[in-house]
């Protein structure tokens, strides 16, 4: 027998491990429902046909499809057609319905938009969502990339307000306070990229332009430029580009310096202001007593091509982390349109789960009740202290004391060994003297100390 | 464009099943975190090798397999193989690892069996977890049964002692109680069952006999003495067993029946101190305030074959609900086994998610406030008044009072229709006079009723 496994890519989560990303859906959780957004969950299966050619050539390659069953018809017509479909699955990489008719979530938003086109009726728009569910990639994996990962998204949609895009920043800067992970959020909007484009004389070259951008922070100035001048700007754009990103300052002076130079875009003074109106908005809904910075950056890019408007992105600020972004968003029109409801706009932000707890590792942020479970066992020495044992226990969890009996008459060390790798605190020790008293001993296993005390003391200490 | 739609077999949630859903499995966490039990998450995914050969031929079948990844290469040699491996496929039903190597979850208890022997060094056994998560079977669907649904599992590995099956029922009790739903635990053993089979001088029987008095609720005894005839049980034995379904009176008056039926079989004696002494153990824990009652019914048989000693099943007692079992469970041995790692004793118990759930829908149990999200809406008319919203909601929000505000600039009629849609109970009305009294105008949608208050006074009201 070979040794079991998890196939690459997917991960088991240990007890503490699932506390601790509990903690964070809670958190996030409670942060949505306090801003009116409503959960969503949708089946971990698709209809391929919802899925196939939302997420460009590669997207579709990486998406793991579900083999039909009862692919065991022995009739020669059965056989025949599968051989055909097998040929066109051998000659190009194209799975047909015969074998395939289903396949696995891939992110959070196809789903949403079919649910909301689905329920179009129903529901009441704006719509607000929030969904917190595993999606599935078949990337090769890596550290930090996983084929089942955890998405957490919130959505609006059915409303062009920018209030929208102030209450998504307020849930990022909310969240990040409550779990402790001092954060940037940078801003920009995407019509602010096409201005740039647009000031260069070359339009057409915004998704250039924004690609060699959005490297700005690992290949500098240098860097960026030369990969401007291959993708084809010309040097006068370079020149423009290089005054934009060299603007300082404040966000306002940011706002007003920009605003100088696009003044004959109307897109970029479009993209300007919806900008600053998300700002306003967002420090009248602001709590003042959140850490976090928000940052207008108009290098930031996010790849994805369906956004149209602003653009939002989270990192953490801690100079003890070295994270790329824990967190990413933005306004998109038309994504319902795909399901065959156009003008719906929408604007969203995404937490990266996994991140978040790698960041909330390394700076040790978690609060400390979630270490272990039950904190308290009850040893087990058979006879009437075993019967003993278990009516204490029963009080203890009468007074919602998480607690823990040792199932089987064992040997005293092998028991304490027991609660001693389980992180237990606290021993109770039911002997003759405390049954007949009518007490327990309790120890606790970090300072050695050991006490014969009432039930009820025993709650007060251990609760 | 065809009209979206989801697998067959597979359910969007909605905000409210959501809510409701996660109702239940909050509840049955913290009991489980209660009584001393470990989450434990794994991945959707499995590898075949893993799930093939675990269920039985019937179950093999229902797995849903995932397609391999990356099926393009154009080699001569590639095609030949695949096409060798595609006509195993057609002739048998059986999937080979060139088409499939990972599947889907099908239960909750073989991935555990597998995370065990991973970790068997880690781990403190006895090792008890729970798990709660989906898992998938390609089964027809129908009223009631799904491809996706949530298994919700407590096993308790490493241990034989018999406070593990009363603690198991102290959960199902505990658990119930708190979900309001009025329940009946069925006991009996494995092993009384074996007892049966004996005394009708027909052991290699068991089975059968357990398969027919399965149907005792359903057929009745002529239905059930109708198929022990065809299945093979003489007259005498039927008879035998006839007595023992007769056998009436309390738990211990039923034990001290059976005792003296299967005085002869020494199995059947430890099958009855099993049961005796989980119940004595069972009482010593019980909470005094649960209303569910235990029960011991020799006719309790369990499907699963993997059952060596107590058995249990939980079937709510309301006369208003018409639903079979909602939980069940058992102790195995050697579940371990099938990964290379033997002689680890489990006992474990299943909650029906799905069933409970629709259980709880029929009684009308579930607590109020999870009806909506957020229960106040600020109305948006623009300008000054916006922005003295925001504040409003600021407030609010820093109180912990989930709000929202209509974000768009929109008529009062389509806002009110919104809020009315939406379920929510208060209105916040900011005009000019509000703003410049710093004071809002609250309104109750239920009752009509409308005041001036100040910011504190509103939090009072619908905090």
């Amino acid at each position: 027998m070979s040794k079991p496994s998890v196939p690459q890519g997917t991960r088991d989560f240990s007890p503490v491990e699932v506390r601790k990303r509990q903690y964070i859906f809670n958190t996030l959780r409670t942060i949505f429902e306090l801003y009116g957004f409503q959960p969503l969950e949708t089946p971990a299966m698709e209809n391929l046909v919802t899925l196939t050619g939302k997420y460009g050539e590669e997207g579709d390659r990486l998406i793991f499809k579900i083999l039909n069953n009862g692919l065991n018809a022995q009739t020669d017509e059965y056989k025949a057609k599968m051989n055909d479909e097998w040929s066109k699955i051998l000659t190009k990489n194209y799975s047909t319905p015969v074998i395939t008719e289903r396949a696995l979530r891939y992110d959070l938003t196809i789903p949403f938009a079919r649910y909301v086109v689905m329920h179009q009726n129903d529901l009441a728009f704006p719509f607000r969502r929030y969904q917190m569910q595993p999606v599935w990639r078949a990337d090769r994996p890596q550290k930090g990339r996983y084929r089942e990962f955890w998405q957490c998204d919130a959505d609006v949609v059915g409303s062009t307000s920018l209030i929208n895009e102030a209450e998504l920043l307020c849930i990022y800067q909310g969240a990040f306070h409550q779990l402790q992970v001092p954060v940037t959020n940078k801003v920009n909007s995407r019509k602010m990229l096409a201005a740039l484009a647009e000031i260069c004389g070359m339009p057409e070259l915004m998704m250039d332009i924004t690609i060699a951008l959005d490297k700005l922070d690992k290949i500098g100035w240098i860097g960026v430029a030369k990969e401007l001048q291959e993708r084809g700007i010309s040097e006068e754009g370079i020149w423009k580009i290089e005054q934009v990103i060299n603007v300082t300052g404040d966000n306002n002076a940011k706002l007003a310096a920009y605003a100088d130079i696009m003044q004959h875009s109307a897109t970029g003074i479009e993209g300007i202001n919806e900008v600053s109106k998300t700002l306003a908005f967002y420090n009248n809904l602001a709590d003042g007593n959140w850490q976090g910075k928000i940052e207008v950056d108009i290098s930031l890019a996010r790849g994805l091509n369906y956004y149209t408007g602003v653009i939002v992105e989270v990192v953490c600020s801690s100079d003890k982390v070295k994270m790329g972004s824990i967190g990413g968003g933005g306004r998109y029109d038309d994504l319902t349109g795909l399901f065959g409801k156009p003008g719906l706009s929408g604007v969203g932000v995404s937490f990266g789960i996994d991140r978040i707890y790698d960041v909330m590792e390394e700076l040790a942020v978690w609060p400390e009740q979630l270490a272990t479970g039950a904190n308290v066992i009850i040893l087990n020495f058979g006879g009437e202290n075993e019967i003993y044992g278990l009516q204490v226990l029963r009080q203890l969890r009468d007074a919602g004391v998480a607690a823990e009996i040792y199932p089987d008459v064992a040997k005293f060390d092998k028991q304490m060994k027991y609660a001693n790798k389980r992180g237990i605190t606290y021993v109770i020790l039911p002997g003759d003297e405390e049954r007949e008293k009518g007490l327990v001993s309790l120890k606790n296993f970090s300072t050695g100390e050991q006490k014969m005390i009432s039930v009820a003391e025993c709650i007060e200490v251990v609760g």
